[in-house]
């Protein structure tokens, strides 16, 4: 087979480039994926499968970088969104799939007792931290250096046009280093409001990295000493490692969690989950957006969810995953070449030892997989979704194979 | 015909409360409406027309707070939105949408060189600052006192669960009064990366207030002198006013213009638009978000634009403003009531004088028109649609002169 080329792709980002700074901009910037070797726009999608508009095919590890959890186009999903659309989306008040996806939310949670809504992450995440700021009247929030926890000037990962005071109350502390924790909260006494931090350390351009015994239990313990609410930045993992939340699958539970990703197959959604001990602190800060109350995500939403459960979707990916982890572990082995294979099944990550916080296999490797028609991006973790079927793995791992080989004859050592 | 009840709004409101702190919060809030006046939860749209869960049937001069601006479910935007849709919506990277609206929104605004997309109005607006803090490496941001410009920490109106840091690079000033804005510039001199101003002042709570002659051209030559950024909050009457933006309007051009609310017909959308001159600041920093690219919400958007433009909707929505004026103003004058009423026609907003800024009797009148089956707030400005009949205009004007009536006969003074 050919190689994939692009020329409808660089066309339209000529034109983007003309009238969006930089063509496109985030976490889907062209400059963080292998040069040449990618589109920059797709046409369609169904199920595992995604289209870019030169029409090349790929198979999609990335599911958009997470929101793709049952595949592109669920028939569930859709007829659920169709049904919706049909009567309406977005009104002076909410619908009823406000209360049965609140409803739903925490009957599936163990730990929490209501939930809100909004459209992205850092919506959460931020509204996150004011409702522990307003609920202990204590102005500081701890998270782990390097993580990410949305686009805010509190916390984004470019500190361009912040000015100091944006983080002038954020400490930091180190994934899976009590001490550090302890430290931080020593030096910042009866200051600390609230703790982010996400199930498992999964910041882009790093391996990944699950929680060590203890350290999450010892996290939750210097909480409740200390009378820190403990937020769980659930954006990126949640509903592809547990239904009950991330910190189920980890054993540990939050007293808020944020959502958004993988809630609505796609649709546009987020949410914050809490205990009751925070509901008066929630109803006291401001929180709303035009489409915070709008009915197809939260239609979508709840098909997506429970199509996840009924299915044993979690299960699914888990599964998937192995196999995915268990082929290209076997075939680096037998190419000879070292990689890091991290994270949970579900949302793995791998990386050339020999790149050596570099890129530059990482990005021949996956530039040759898409190139393929196989979608891996190089400096962020990957993601499942419950479409992949066995023939997609097994044409996975041909291209991944052809890439590996591809990596051993341009790199010598 | 008998005042509508309420039942089933109520049921589900008592469930709402038991998962949702407060049942439902911020802007839908049913704390800013008349009590027992009002759903809770509506249940469809068509056109002008929505209908609650009890089903009753509503004329909506609210439209959603502002998206709604062809009509619920206008066929052209659904239409649009399904062939989208059956393509896909949310990928891992752009479609050819994101470069259409981008090219479309720039040609039919003169000021504008480039386009970014996000969700809400708050992230546009939160980010048209980090981009003028980064284009004049200037840490201050003034804005008008008492002025929303969303939900965000710098800039939301309840203070709860915030720090002082997070208005510590805040200066206010006072809409129509050059000679205040004057001041906060000398007080902050060289410190002001840039100003946000909405087109005319539209504080909740408050009546409107047209920008007096010279006083945005003021502002411009204010800005243009201390090289401050000029930010047109253009998120609640962004394509209500004028489709060039609603600068055009009053005769002023910004540096950038922030738009959600009417920019898609309903579907999650928002917009910051920029000069030149600020592209270089706009790629330094940083904005994403899980569905910032998704294409259903851009399809959504062109069909709204373009229906807009091809049929004069501005216009029209003005028209109608016109005539929903002139007929309170002469029922108001017939009952012997006095009431202001502020705003552009496509926006307009009515309190009654005698209340002297508290809510009572506008809360009698919207909460008797909306048991009458006409959508006002008491609390907050209303939004004319395209799709509002001369029917509906005189179905609106019976039900209005009862609730004259009503407020006539309920306050003596």
């Amino acid at each position: 087979m050919k190689p994939y080329t692009f020329e409808k792709s660089e066309a339209l980002f000529e034109r983007a480039k003309k009238v969006i700074p930089g063509g496109i901009y985030g976490h889907q910037s062209p400059l963080l994926l292998t040069k040449g070797a990618y589109p920059s726009f797709f046409a369609r999608g169904e199920g595992s499968h995604v289209w870019d508009v030169d029409g090349n095919e790929y198979i999609d590890y990335m599911c958009s970088y997470g929101p793709i959890v049952l595949g592109h186009r669920h028939p569930r999903v859709e007829e659920a969104v169709r049904r919706q659309g049909d009567l309406g989306n977005c009104f002076n008040a909410p619908t009823e799939r406000w209360v049965e996806l609140a409803e739903y939310l925490v009957s599936i949670t163990p730990f929490a007792d209501w939930a809100v809504f909004a459209k992205n992450g850092s919506d959460v995440c931020t509204y996150a931290t004011v409702v522990a700021r307003q609920a202990t009247g204590r102005p500081k929030i701890a998270m782990c250096q390097g993580a990410y926890h949305g686009a805010h000037a509190w916390c984004t990962p470019v500190t361009s046009g912040l000015t100091p005071e944006d983080r002038a109350n954020i400490v930091y502390f180190t994934y899976n280093d009590l001490e550090s924790l302890q430290r931080v909260v020593a030096e910042n006494h009866g200051k600390i409001a609230g703790l982010m931090i996400s199930p498992f350390r999964h910041d882009a351009g790093h391996d990944s990295e699950l929680p060590v015994e203890g350290f999450l239990s010892g996290v939750r313990k210097i909480c409740d000493d200390h009378g820190i609410v403990f937020i769980l930045d659930d954006v990126r993992a949640g509903f592809r490692l547990h239904m009950g939340g991330s910190g189920e699958l980890f054993g540990v539970r939050p007293d808020l969690s944020t959502y958004c990703k993988a809630i609505a197959n796609g649709y546009p959604l987020a949410a914050c989950l809490g205990r009751d001990s925070l509901r008066k602190a929630s109803q006291e800060v401001f929180f709303t957006g035009s489409y915070f109350t709008s009915a197809v995500p939260m239609a979508a939403s709840l098909a997506t969810l429970r199509e996840l459960e009924a299915t044993d979707g979690i299960e699914r990916m888990r599964a998937i995953g192995e196999k995915l982890r268990t082929g290209l572990l076997s075939e680096a082995r037998s190419h000879g070449i070292e990689v890091t294979y991290s994270g949970p099944p579900a949302i793995p990550y791998m990386t050339f030892k020999a790149d050596a916080g570099r890129f530059d296999r990482n990005k021949l490797f996956c530039g040759e997989c898409s190139r393929s028609g196989v979608y891996f991006a190089p400096r962020h973790n990957w993601f499942i979704s419950t479409a992949i079927s066995d023939q997609d793995l097994e044409r996975t791992l041909e291209v991944t194979d052809r890439a590996f080989a591809a990596v051993k004859s341009q790199f010598v050592a």
